[in-house]
């Protein structure tokens, strides 16, 4: 009934569908729960959508769609590593646990795909291209959003510094320049809140 | 601190945060919890990747990419409109409910913006591009992989009969017919296990 070529994307699929039920430690904005990983997903998709006018003219929007979108699978395995996590044996082997993730969740593509869904996971990772700046930067913005719209979020209730904050969203110091100003203000009015330690 | 421009996007991002609270009646596929639009669209984008050989050639991925990012949104509005719905007042009136918030949440951005978003909602429901009708076929088909996968789904909690399925799979025969043979297999499985009610 099915080719096996077939039968592996729709195999890919239904795994995939467990990124619904890897939880970030960011909240909705209306603070009801923690948000996943595959809605999250989602919103850097309809932010590059809305932000592409501040990314540099030539990046190829379609290639950021399919950045965001496959950006996170690995987490189905590996879990969502907290980027403010304080203890340091999590961002050691974080490298090494997507790595296997990886081998396993896009080796149930067929052998073309599996290569090309890893070379945009790959490419996202490394910030190098124009389109993986441009999508991790919306990746950094849009979990301060969350974060300050929810009252501090993830901020508040783990203590960071407002060292730490600057230096995870640096992506978009470098790829959207235009909302820097914008990303300074809501910190200095997060640690006027409280919500963030001035360090 | 923002110009009016960007004060519009980054308030359209977070007002769009609440399609992660929109509710469908499919659930995942561990049947844990019904699934929300926020992340039945990013899977959207995830199934248009993996089965972008299926359409065909001329398809613009990236278009598809943005119809189904945006196809969704007018729910946070409107509500979503469950497609086997016995009481005909919701289909009714679903279109009038969704042009309003249509109206309200894609004129939040600014006005150029507005256009381009309100064209791409318009293009998705029109099913009149090569690209609205693969992305109406994976929403279609999206939505009978969670109900297989879950055991049922919303077909066996609202007693939905096989030629309701096959109406609502049209899309899934007209642009992605490689994958028909599956569907009606699919579809017929579930009428043996009772999932479906065989009419």
């Amino acid at each position: 009934m099915l080719t096996d070529r077939l039968a592996r994307q729709i195999d890919f699929l239904v795994q995939a569908d467990r990124l619904k039920t890897i939880i970030r430690r960011t909240p909705l904005t209306d603070n009801s729960r923690l948000e996943n990983s595959a809605e999250h997903s989602w919103h850097l998709a309809l932010a590059a959508l809305a932000l592409r006018e501040h990314a540099p003219a030539d990046v190829d929007l379609a290639r950021v769609l399919e950045l965001v979108t496959v950006h996170d699978l690995v987490e189905i395995d590996a879990g969502d590593t907290f980027a403010y996590d304080h203890d340091p044996a999590v961002h050691r082997t974080k490298a090494d646990r997507e790595r296997v993730a990886a081998d396993r969740i896009f080796g149930l593509l067929p052998p073309d795909q599996m290569v090309r869904f890893r070379a945009l996971w790959d490419e996202f990772e490394a910030h190098a291209t124009l389109e993986a700046r441009f999508a991790n930067a919306l990746d950094r913005l849009q979990a301060l959003l969350q974060n300050v719209q929810s009252g501090g979020g993830s901020w508040a209730v783990h203590h960071v510094t407002r060292g730490q904050v600057l230096d995870r969203m640096a992506p978009v110091h470098s790829a959207l320049p235009d909302l820097w100003p914008f990303v300074l203000d809501v910190i200095d009015r997060a640690c006027d809140s409280g919500a963030i330690v001035r360090d």
